[in-house]
């Protein structure tokens, strides 16, 4: 399958070009460009909502409930699960084997997890790819789960049009959050397992810290939901609150504003890989070998190598 | 304190002067391109020592006895724990009082924790950065602990001149460590809680792994210890195997390749921060927002979105 074929079936919804593409993101593959530049125009459509919360609160149980909701909405769904810490996949693909079971018979679902391997932040417009091959695709909503609450977490929930941040009772999680800069990010909370001892104390502090920012009349002020995604409870109340977002982005205009984010992310972040290829690719004659030479021996400070190497790239340092 | 003092008190091993750097370091101030410059003639001297290892493994524990261990030598030791996965000081710092308290009273311990905050690897010059303001405050020795075993973890202890690795019995920690790439950088495995259940399986495990690697008759073999850190159980010994690989570095020549790489990874870092910054920077004339608007719009693709930003930022997208 040449990239213009894997475009066109992508575009179809096929689950094995799908599979083959989000596996070249995940990759870095040379194709990328390709592909990407083939897809760029069609897409815009999906809606994208971010899960995010630490490892404990039901995450992947919510997310399967969402689906089931989202599902009965008549909509098409993806699940793209995406670990910023891992470079491996081994672990969450098992995960999806098993939520898979629920859904295999649905052409309507389609979950994935993606390892965000590589380099420091070299592939972080994986997650805006991977999110560009799922909305050519047709799905109506993709749902992004990610793991953790550290800042790699924050920046991807915040990639996407609504930020759902979970919590749970009895762990610290919502102060924890609240440090995690993740409130910054919160469009809605949802307290999982609020059956459970302390769910109401988790909301009262969570009702606290979102009562304790200065907005504005016009700006959105988080919702929080309680939900038993075990049982099903209050999963549709929290896609209500999802959707009441989504009509509250496209209103204010705030939507534009945050495709435009995801874009300007995405676009950075390829510069930068590019950047990032020329001075270390092997072969390059870049003079960052020599450089690095000179800096280890103490014979050159790193700042003035970073200026000469700038200079050999042709961007000038003093601009 | 302006940079110029702060750099000449650094040199003379003035803690609050050296407490300040890492904190200008750690916020990514702009006074680091003088202090750095300041500072960068008076380094190469430390031996750096990386030690890494999944949570649960004692690294900590371990990092304190290797401490003991080197002061008994008559060796001044600064320990510098990094946790790459977390945009906050406060649990480590909780920690490091705990462990400040042994070594509270010897001028020749100092130990202080870093996060490393920020972008996706916007910050990757920061361990680089440290490391050179407590190789020029004359320190002999610089254990580097770093949290966890991701792709960030590994890279900033292959930054080390001896990567130590350590596993422990009944955690699966081997076979694990060995997928995330991290017997690529083990210089030196160490075996923890060697007195516990399980650990003559690790050692077994470790073993075969280190065997099934081709290498030349002069290409170092890393050893594996059996320690246990919390009784000081084969530290003396950890610690000479450390020394072992050290004075291979130096015989073979390596020494000088792994500082050149690590200056290398410095210089890159800190180019690819100042593009960043470029492209990003509030008011910055860049034509970032206009092309992710037209991205987002899906009237242009971001690869050649990107194209167009390194043409602009006077960098040719053909070299």
């Amino acid at each position: 399958m040449n990239a213009p074929q894997l475009v066109e079936r992508v575009r179809g919804g096929d689950r094995r070009a799908l599979a083959r593409a989000i596996t070249l993101v995940e990759n870095g593959a040379a194709e990328l460009r390709e592909i990407m530049a083939g897809l760029a125009l069609h897409t815009g459509r999906a809606r994208v909502v971010g899960f995010t919360g630490s490892p404990g609160v039901g995450k992947s149980t919510t997310t399967n409930a969402v689906v089931r909701a989202v599902r009965a909405k008549g909509l098409t769904v993806a699940v793209l699960a995406v670990d910023p810490s891992s470079p491996f996949t081994g672990g969450a693909l098992l995960g999806d084997r098993v939520r898979m079971q629920e859904h295999a018979t649905d052409p309507g679902v389609y979950i994935r997890s993606m390892a965000n391997r590589g380099h420091l932040g070299g592939l972080s417009w994986a997650t805006p790819h991977a999110l560009r091959v799922l909305d050519a695709a047709g799905f109506d909503v993709i749902l992004v789960e990610t793991v953790g609450v550290g800042q790699a977490e924050v920046e991807i929930a915040g990639q996407a049009d609504t930020t759902v941040v979970l919590c749970a009772p009895g762990m610290g999680d919502s102060v924890q959050a609240a440090k995690a800069g993740v409130l910054e990010v919160a469009d809605v909370f949802a307290v999982n397992k609020a059956d459970r001892d302390g769910a109401k104390v988790t909301l009262r502090e969570l009702r606290q810290m979102v009562a304790m920012k200065d907005r504005d009349e016009a700006e959105w002020k988080p919702p929080i939901v309680m939900t038993v995604a075990a049982k099903d409870e209050g999963v549709d109340e929290l896609w209500g609150r999802v959707e009441d977002h989504y009509a509250h982005l496209e209103e204010s205009g705030e939507l534009a504003t945050r495709r435009r984010e995801r874009a300007r992310h995405e676009v950075q972040a390829i510069v930068l890989d590019l950047l990032r290829a020329r001075m270390g690719g092997v072969g390059a004659d870049s003079g960052l070998d020599g450089l690095a030479g000179e800096v280890a021996a103490g014979e050159r400070d790193p700042y003035a190598a970073a200026d000469l190497l700038l200079k050999e790239l042709g961007a000038d340092p003093g601009a």
